[in-house]
């Protein structure tokens, strides 16, 4: 990752705004920025500074910080802002809208290139470790905040809800397990959708047992 | 794959019972032929006549084919022989039970071996097709069935299972996804063997919302 900014550095001066060079160069460095200070620890400022450019260009370019981020892992859709609006329509049946966008985005032409996109993320530690601390920040943090429920929950809630999420991605969206692919979206959405309501909104029970 | 058991061919004549080499033999033939026929297609016959060593033999070394195929894919665990134990208890707390497994397996020394085993096998297509062809075979069917459990529902309730139990390990064992990872065990097998007892023995919600 550094040799990605080494690389791009001959070529950051005397680029016009709207270069793609300029655009090449600000992405490079902040892939290699995001990677080394991890999501938090990068700024704006540092990125910029490591791709040659003013930090003005940088908000020009690509506006936040998290839509910078969005940029460097080029996640083909984006989810912080659906995820914020179903949160936004309140707990009443938040299940089934979450477990609904899942389906919906997953069977939709979107879904190639959001495996591909999964199946490369999950084999790179580097990205991983990246794409997991934006996924908790800046998803699963506000969804969880919008919805009212409070900390410690919050926490418990949200690992709840990601270990359901995922396993439907993974086993029906990835490895096609077949009881999995079997089940109409329908049946889907109305069973983990349950599920997840009961995660988010239902009192948990009591742990302890063995 | 085809290459593998070309070239153990010269090695398959004169050999005692109880080489290492005709053992070796026998495994790779085993997986050239499950690739190549899937696991329902391939014999102990044919695997024999691959590795050029009497079918008797291969009963010797490696038992019955489902044993065989768990030594192909080096599963370091006799998952199909744990789960049948837990099932064979009948459906009362099955979930918990469940839940339970997989938290004592994945939080055992077993562990590592798991993941690392894990790992491979989903960036393996041809190992991963496998793996799941043996998976709802072996282990998914003869498990509902035990409890009881009738088609059509059996395959609705599998995949609901299977789509909560694989999001537990990718986000807990295999991601680290951290709000995953905080949950303890114990609030984990609580939360998540109740919607594994809801998706296993308790009325299916009607599909057919949003």
């Amino acid at each position: 990752m550094p040799g990605a900014v080494e690389r791009t550095r001959p070529a950051r001066t005397g680029r016009r705004p709207g270069n793609p060079d300029t655009r090449t160069a600000i992405l490079d460095a902040a892939r290699a920025t995001f990677a080394a200070s991890g999501f938090d620890g990068a700024s704006i400022r540092r990125i910029a500074a490591a791709a040659g450019v003013d930090p003005a260009l940088v908000h020009h370019y690509f506006g936040t910080k998290d839509e910078l981020f969005l940029a460097t892992i080029d996640l083909p859709i984006d989810l912080p802002t659906l995820l914020a609006g179903i949160g936004a329509a309140g707990p009443d049946g938040v299940g089934v809208r979450l477990a609904g966008l899942i389906v919906s985005v997953w069977e939709s032409p979107m879904a190639p290139g959001l495996a591909g996109w999964l199946r490369t993320a999950l084999a790179d530690e580097q990205r991983a470790a990246l794409i997991r601390q934006f996924v908790v920040a800046r998803m699963v943090g506000p969804f969880t905040a919008a919805l009212g429920i409070p900390e410690p929950e919050r926490t418990r809630r949200a690992g709840l809800v990601m270990s359901q999420i995922l396993g439907v991605i993974v086993s029906r969206y990835l490895l096609f397990l077949d009881p999995v692919v079997q089940l109409t979206g329908e049946q889907l959405i109305a069973s983990v959708g349950q599920t997840l309501q009961r995660y988010l909104t239902e009192p948990l029970p009591p742990a302890g047992r063995p």
